[in-house]
């Protein structure tokens, strides 16, 4: 059986490249040689102990590839056709699938649902740091990469910009909208990017690396503040007049942002969670109206399926927005270790890095 | 090869009961026996040459039974068990069905979409007018039957409880609107069902046969009107002290209709069209107000998959609506050319017959 | 000038009977002789302290009444008319108003929004248990009674049935659905009433109170619970077979029946929060499945404005929902003390008082 | 009484620089002294007569202005503010206003609906071609504009930029999508930029005259069409591979671009209707899919009320858009008959003309 490369998590605190046998197809299923992927904050999660998944999984979930086999019941794709798949891959055929839930697809549940069941790369099923990978249920999740378009033009469609954008979206933002987004890493930066495309008016983004808060700038924020330096809320009430914002984003995933994001909205506003918590919440009972003030917490996993790669796919090619910037590093797979202990720690500027099998 | 009966499209005015191979499950698909099903006013389009299929198809596409068979790649399900499929079979996994719209699912072709790519029974493959069905994509569209509901309970899930719902839900029927439904057949009276069951708080059924104006009270009318004894539209502006309805469902796919609904609505509501129509359509420019007038029209082809089924299935489980009065009429497969001849007449006050193999 | 008896808040612990000069319109306002209106659970914070309101402020939000007096500006209206104002009296020109977020009403700030803002009655004016009551934006609040409903009949429409209907309506129950409903209460059975009028096919009820649980059923609960005859959450698991609720409706305002709601929830499921709570809120991390469970949290104050009434005094007239029974106590205003003294400590049963002046 | 010149409508064919009293403010409104206003497509039809007004009206709703007096219940506004008026002016107390639906407001009728009934200015009341303008409800209507901007910067926002971003809102563009503007007019490229505040990722422009074609790109679009050199609809379907765009926008008023626009949809998709039109519609029965297709077709009417105004402005001020180039001719209040000349003949490459008393 021939072999591959994989970035395999042994145990908290170690991800090892290590060898593994191709994955075959199922009739449902592709393989995917993967030309190009990245590391995610939910990997360092991983790493760290503090996601558990099994040991021996392979990690990572934002492949772009080209097709290597197609599963026999697999039909409108061709092998060697250029690809990517969303993190989370929805089987279609789900009740949450149905239902327009992919990211909480129950496929194989007796009633359909699990929380968080999309989310299979890295997390339920190996993972895509590797030099192929098996995509379930191909045809809900293969999305061909339009020509022209280089890998990492379309790397972060599979997460972050799925997931930033959708904190704009799920948020509802509208022409007109005053919109802050706490935390300006990668998924924050794309929620700021996201709120521009869906004509938010003013846009106020919030963390305090300088970097971050120009890139901020250059996807598409107004306003920039640093929370080191002065008060988020108050500033936001200052540039609001007092009035507060249409919609707040959070994208760092702590009880500071969190409540920062519902004491900035005004009344009637909404509170778009991206984070990923590691701790119970807190609501604070003057920000929130003693649950008077018409205020909409949602939150939105990574929305999957080709469609919505397809999208996010065009939002590329016409170059509506260029999240080229956030790949400030590159290294080979084999450098895999080393990409980890670099973005792990956050050094060097590291916004996102591309790895090439 | 076993064979089996089916009533088979030969020509235009000719269904006819023949013999068939009974199919054969490819991989994502399930073997159906029938165990009972109905006839469809869209079926006697195709009777009449109206509506074009290939000659030699099984009509049909409202199925009960039971799996007798399934598919390789078919998991979740087993043989024996009591199932409904809707008529519109999404495939789950094409563009069309991943953005919400699997009426329109497009599986197959080059961009996911294909118009009423959806409805494949008896238009697109072999129907359920026959003693065996092929489902397609089954793990998308099988749903179980309950325990304790019988064939005729569930037989109206699969289209016009489906469709007749829609044109409430399409038309964002809600608490405290007033709502008419024009025509009063069985879609129709699933529409004043459905507009009962949304929160309408005045419902007018509009229909000129005194069994259906009865049956529509029994469906949740309010008032009723019979268009040969009054101007409904002036009827409707009398009922509503000149202010119209929120929303008009048009349930039977003609000129007189659907401009009356137009005429009927209040300025900024909405005209829910689930009717079939066979000629181009005029929009009055009066009742349209120009275009000014904020005015919605929306059409709706059946909602399918397994999901919506279970849904309906649940609302009879619940006891919410009793359909059963809608089946009028019991025939055995063999005598399916006579149960056409009544229901294509529309003779002895049928409004729904229930066909067993 | 003329005085009138009016229920007044003279310090925590007391509101007394009194007298007070009958108030005279302003350009906009109304002045309504009340024939009927009630006490509401937040009158009870009001007269325990726990919702500070100013010392000698007329209590009460619930009028049903004649129109005694029209302002200098108000057109369309006519002394003597029949009428009811929402508990929640939105300006209808303040920036959250003409957002559609009437509640919010921020008429006189100078951005336009105001937490809360829209509840006047008895907040931040004088309020409905009195003889008479200045409406404020009488054009935007006036609604009038239609002929041949009592005064009880509409008393439930300014204040529970708006804001228990609003718990089913922003957690968007539609056909099909499960919802749970926690605490019955009035506003909670409206609620429930309010899943059953949008179409919900299965309705849980929760409380501990034997007659709130029976009129649950009264009023449309499928199945009723009692949280402290066995766990509520394992309960609804169980009904639901682990996948849990569409919706869960929280109608009390306390920590356990929030975070009960959240862990009753399916993935992607909605919170519809009704209930006005007394401290900072928990979110566990687990029901919220750490952000990444696609979980929205809405939160409803009481809709107002006299198109809102028109609907709920529809809905009334069409007989779509009898709140008849929660009224199971009468007091003429002389008294109200007593009246306070029953409600508030909830004895004898009693759900809502009828207060006649 | 003082007075003031105004552009009057004496007959068809006839508009005429007159003079009139200055009006008076009733105790809602107030009065506006104009700085700047413009002349819009529907001026045009009342010139030629093809929509009716009474003789002697004051024409124009498009009001730049100072306050010069505030009616005496009109509060939070002071004279010498710097604002603006949407086209539409809302009451903000009618039940049409209050359902969200200002457009229709019907304030005064016994049932609260009026088809374009919040159409007031130039239509109902006289209108802003000249030194003043009375502005019914105040309170709802006047918008203060932002310091730093010109009048004509913010000329756009009473009509065609509220008008056109509308087209792009009710057909609820989101990112992603691929929308085409038919007519490319004053209110088609405002649509145009409105498509792609939303989000679209390609926006396809169609019109003839290449000057506007040009002003298409700059306000957004991708590809242009001139349906003169090819077929439209033919066009659409190849650049979409056969797809069709997910909304259609027609912003000319007649049948040929309605049409155009229903064949140019994808299954599924939204035709958002802006245009005026003159004469019935008649709906082709293939590309409507026979009512099967869930097409959706709405119609906008300009949103007003000083809410909507406000956003405007506010894009404005962040310079989202740039609606400046629109501006192609400036003419005084006494040279408005001559204005009216060069707009009505569109000469000379016109689009928008600036208007100055």
């Amino acid at each position: 059986m021939p072999r591959m490369k994989a970035a395999i998590f042994v145990e908290p605190g170690r991800i090892v490249l290590d060898e593994k046998p191709i994955p075959d197809p199922g009739p449902l299923d592709a393989v995917i040689r993967v030309t190009t992927t990245t590391i995610c904050g939910t990997d360092i999660h991983i790493l760290k102990g503090e996601y558990p998944v099994e040991r021996g999984l392979t990690i990572g979930h934002e492949p772009v590839g080209v097709i290597e086999k197609l599963g026999a019941a697999v039909t409108s794709y061709e092998e060697g056709q250029r690809v990517i798949a969303g993190a989370i891959t929805p089987s279609g055929h789900s009740h949450a699938s149905l239902a327009g839930c992919g990211s909480q697809c129950g496929a194989g549940t007796p009633h359909g649902w699990k929380a968080m069941g999309g989310w299979r790369f890295g997390n339920t099923i190996d993972g895509c740091q590797a030099e192929y990978v098996l995509v379930p249920d191909a045809m809900a999740n293969l999305a061909p990469v339009p020509d022209g378009l280089t890998d990492e033009q379309v790397l972060m469609c599979p997460d972050i910009m799925s997931t930033g954008f959708s904190g704009a979206e799920s948020g509802k933002v509208r022409i007109g909208d005053t919109v802050v987004v706490f935390a300006q890493g990668p998924i924050g930066l794309c929620a700021t990017a996201g709120a521009r495309l869906n004509g938010a008016s003013r846009i106020i983004a919030v963390d305090t690396v300088p970097e971050r808060l120009a890139m901020a700038r250059r996807m598409g924020a107004d306003e920039v503040i640093d929370f080191r330096a002065v008060d988020p809320v108050e500033e936001i009430m200052r540039l609001t007049a007092g009035r507060g914002v249409d919609v707040a984003i959070e994208a760092l995933g702590t009880q500071h942002t969190f409540e920062a994001c519902l004491k900035s909205l005004r009344p009637g506003g909404t509170l778009s969670s991206l984070g990923v918590y590691s701790a119970d919440l807190t609501i604070p009972l003057g920000a929130f109206a003693a649950g008077l003030g018409d205020h909409k917490i949602v939150t939105t996993l990574c929305p999957g399926g080709k469609e919505r790669m397809r999208r996010l796919l065009d939002v590329v090619r016409a170059g509506r927005v260029d999240l080229g910037p956030l790949v400030t590093h590159r290294f080979k797979l084999e450098q895999i270790e080393e990409a980890y202990e670099l973005f792990g720690n956050q050094r060097d500027g590291v916004l996102k890095v591309a790895i090439t099998p």
